[in-house]
């Protein structure tokens, strides 16, 4: 058995590791386009939107579980790095890489918070939980919003289109319908219309 | 009575608003002394080490509340800006430019929703409670931490002397003192030992 003062020392070790999602950079934009948002920031601003909005999930959800799930989920990019929604090559790996990070990073805490960041890990990757729906539901809403507001900076750099859009959100209803809804008229079709997303889904 | 397409209209106005929060620099610096941090990236770190550390709380804390309370603790800083810990001509006007911002920022939100957020950031200012308590603990130990991994860099910017931590430290142990004792022990004392912070306080 590990004695209390060994116990708080891998905590504060796993605290001060963390600090380095800091420079993992996304591919999005923070709203006034000056610079590319980075993990942390996107994890706060989508834990903070849990709060306010999980009036709107489809299903019940605890919400400390899921703001919980929500600051620990891009943990592991720490040393798998960021992957771009619309990489497919990148996604090609990812799995692999971020599996190694999580059996890395989560275990320099001890043994039953290592397990429990790594069952709340897994859950989000699985998606099969309102929790989890509805936190993949805000993590593909909030770069729309940030996308939207910015003039869509990074939907043009990756020369976006509209069924890449659609097929990551294919599960974005399942978590919160209203909120895809509302993502769809106010974040993607004006940027379809004015020509920033291409349109490729008209037969 | 304003209906359900209204309300969530102001829920994602904030949800935008509080993008502003990321360009917000602080005093203290990241880990590897390579920038400032903002206060959404505080903000986080400080929600996961509460996720973490709740356990050393002197009372018991309810962890969505002491989450809650810490996602949102500096939004007031997008209207008033960062105050730094030992600027004291800053600290003079800095409630009332905080109050002037709390108004404007959260009323963007349904009016419910306002005033629970209004609610929390009077907890946390007040720190009367078992939760803000502790909120505000991880509030000193977290820039503490990022100091001491830095090399003192913010320490040395402002030639910190030690009564100024200990005075702004006084509440720390009132939240968790287990933790201030680390992070006296581990941060602060060794930096005092090295020269970075004076030390005053020898009579």
């Amino acid at each position: 058995m590990i004695n209390d003062t060994e116990r708080l020392r891998k905590q504060m070790e796993f605290s001060l590791e963390i600090d380095k999602e800091k420079s993992i950079a996304r591919q999005n934009y923070t709203a006034d386009g000056s610079r590319r948002e980075n993990d942390t920031e996107h994890a706060w601003h989508m834990a903070v939107m849990a709060l306010i909005l999980s009036e709107y999930a489809n299903e019940p959800v605890d919400l400390l579980k899921t703001v919980s799930m929500i600051l620990i989920h891009d943990l592991v990019e720490i040393d798998a790095g960021d992957t771009y929604a619309y990489d497919e090559d990148g996604k090609l790996t990812q799995r692999q890489r971020e599996l190694a990070a999580a059996e890395r990073i989560f275990n320099i805490l001890p043994e039953d918070q290592a397990l429990r960041f790594r069952e709340l890990w897994d859950e989000f990757e699985e998606r099969q939980t309102p929790e989890s729906k509805f936190a993949r539901t805000l993590d593909n809403i909030q770069p729309a919003m940030l996308n939207a507001a910015s003039g869509g900076i990074s939907w043009k750099e990756h020369s976006v289109r509209l069924s890449s859009i659609l097929k990551r959100n294919e599960i974005s209803p399942e978590g919160a319908r209203a909120l895809w809804d509302y993502s769809r008229e106010n974040f993607i079709m004006p940027n379809v219309e004015n020509g920033i997303i291409t349109d490729d889904t008209s037969a």
